[in-house]
């Protein structure tokens, strides 16, 4: 048995990389869990697995034709639609890797697919697609409910507005939501307005709690932070968001927000045989 | 520039091991915690560097000669003399990478050479050299104080009984020890006995914070334990510890202590080029 894997963060929103070119393994849930695991696994805030369309089985919009497939897990096994830090990582592994030549690299995802072009200093521009303000929200947070903007950016978020430093508010406990507006759930953010087009930002993500970055919650963010400047959804200018792991550049729009920021891999190898034959074989099937 | 690397753990206490035979790498403190970093690192709570006893420039003691060098470093980069679980993980390495054939494999450290069995079940056993109670102290922990013994294991431990569920004592910053008592600090275990020569065990590693497993704080736990007692230094019996990342078997002694556990390899690789050439070059002299 054997399974290659790479290693990649954006603003420290860390992956685990998996190629699977052909689409020859079949990851359960459990195992991406055991994958993200920072003490007896890899370690990451989710799985990117690398696969070809074709063979991943998704159906493609017409005009939408992309050779990859973002297959995005959680950290404890769940699929989601799309990643705004992990599209970077997974462009710069295409581009590193030779699986793609660049500049412009479109990325399937489950939220349609994506443009990502190389950036000035190694950073990576995305093309995030449109994003849509749905209603007021609010959400539980430790003894603290705020309340903020329900945004889609393809996935669910609800983004809050406060007044205090966000790295003083509770994220350690999973934001209670209304399950009627959120049936499948939402990203949770809480911003500050810190300066002209700036603003600072924390965020409780579905199935994997706090991390330093989201980058579909810096566009829900922006969205938020602009509209309460009246610059929703014109004009369109771009903000800096500043996250526990580094800043993201955020020009958000109803048609198209663009998220610019690092991606950086950080080592590749091949996950240890005895650690894979001690995983049931129902976690692993496809492990050649 | 070039530099491999594996991940492992010992009951959840996980490092980064660098295969560096001839000595030539010069790992410094920054990279060291660059590398330990969980989010834009690899990840883990110290480093393994492997490295022959002759290229390391170890003074060894007469008839304790050993090949292999453990260069053992705490996730903050500083140095350390010795660690139970990575002596293990470290075997395992050797082993596993046909650098030694076992079963017994002499292992050189900062405090000594130790001598690493393989055991049944895929586990290690693992001779922690002499356990001394030097006498009584204190620790605060959070806005508790705890009473414990002083015991040197190689590395300095207060092992800190009581009498509540250790899950809920406050680890979450550095203990507060007497300067005059621990002028290197010391790692502090908290333990509580929960059966026959059964004990649960939480440790506030130096440099580390606290982590899932700790090999000395589980020799010092035992001794503990077995003072309280009446056991110590005889008879000698062996204690199962718990902690929250496995189990541990160990069985003091005032000459020997003898700890036994499991040690597992994750994965194996190299760094990318571009991650180590972003690093300064000082922190990375030696890579080819």
């Amino acid at each position: 048995m054997s399974m290659r894997f790479a290693k990649g963060h954006g603003t420290g929103n860390d992956f685990v990389i998996l190629p699977d070119p052909d689409g020859e393994l079949a990851l359960s849930a459990p195992l991406v869990a055991e994958l993200c695991d920072r003490h007896t696994g890899l370690g990451a805030d989710g799985v990117l697995r690398v696969v070809r369309t074709a063979a991943a089985g998704v159906p493609q919009a017409a005009g939408q034709a992309a050779e990859w497939f973002m297959d995005y897990r959680n950290a404890d096994g769940s699929e989601a639609e799309m990643c705004g830090n992990g599209i970077r990582v997974f462009a710069r592994f295409l581009l590193d890797s030779g699986l793609a030549a660049g500049p412009q690299i479109p990325v399937a995802t489950r939220s349609g697919t994506r443009i990502v072009r190389a950036a000035a200093g190694g950073e990576f521009s995305v093309d995030m697609g449109p994003a849509e303000v749905l209603g007021a929200g609010s959400a539980g947070l430790g003894e603290q409910t705020v309340s903020g903007l329900a945004i889609s950016v393809g996935n669910p978020h609800l983004a809050c507005i406060v007044t205090e430093p966000v790295a003083g508010i509770d994220l350690s406990a999973p934001p209670v939501l209304d399950p009627a507006q959120f049936p499948d759930g939402a990203n949770v953010e809480v911003l500050r307005v810190t300066g002209n087009r700036r603003v600072e930002m924390r965020v409780y993500e579905r199935g994997s709690g706090a991390t330093l970055s989201c980058g579909t919650g810096a566009v829900a963010t922006a969205v938020a932070a602009a509209a309460a400047a009246g610059q929703w959804p014109e004009p369109a200018l771009s903000w800096a968001v500043d996250v526990p792991g580094g800043t993201l550049t955020v020009t958000p729009g109803a048609t198209v927000s663009v998220l610019t920021g690092p991606a950086e891999l950080v080592a590749a190898g091949e996950l240890d045989a005895g650690w894979l034959a001690a995983r049931s074989p129902a976690r692993v099937s496809g492990i050649a």
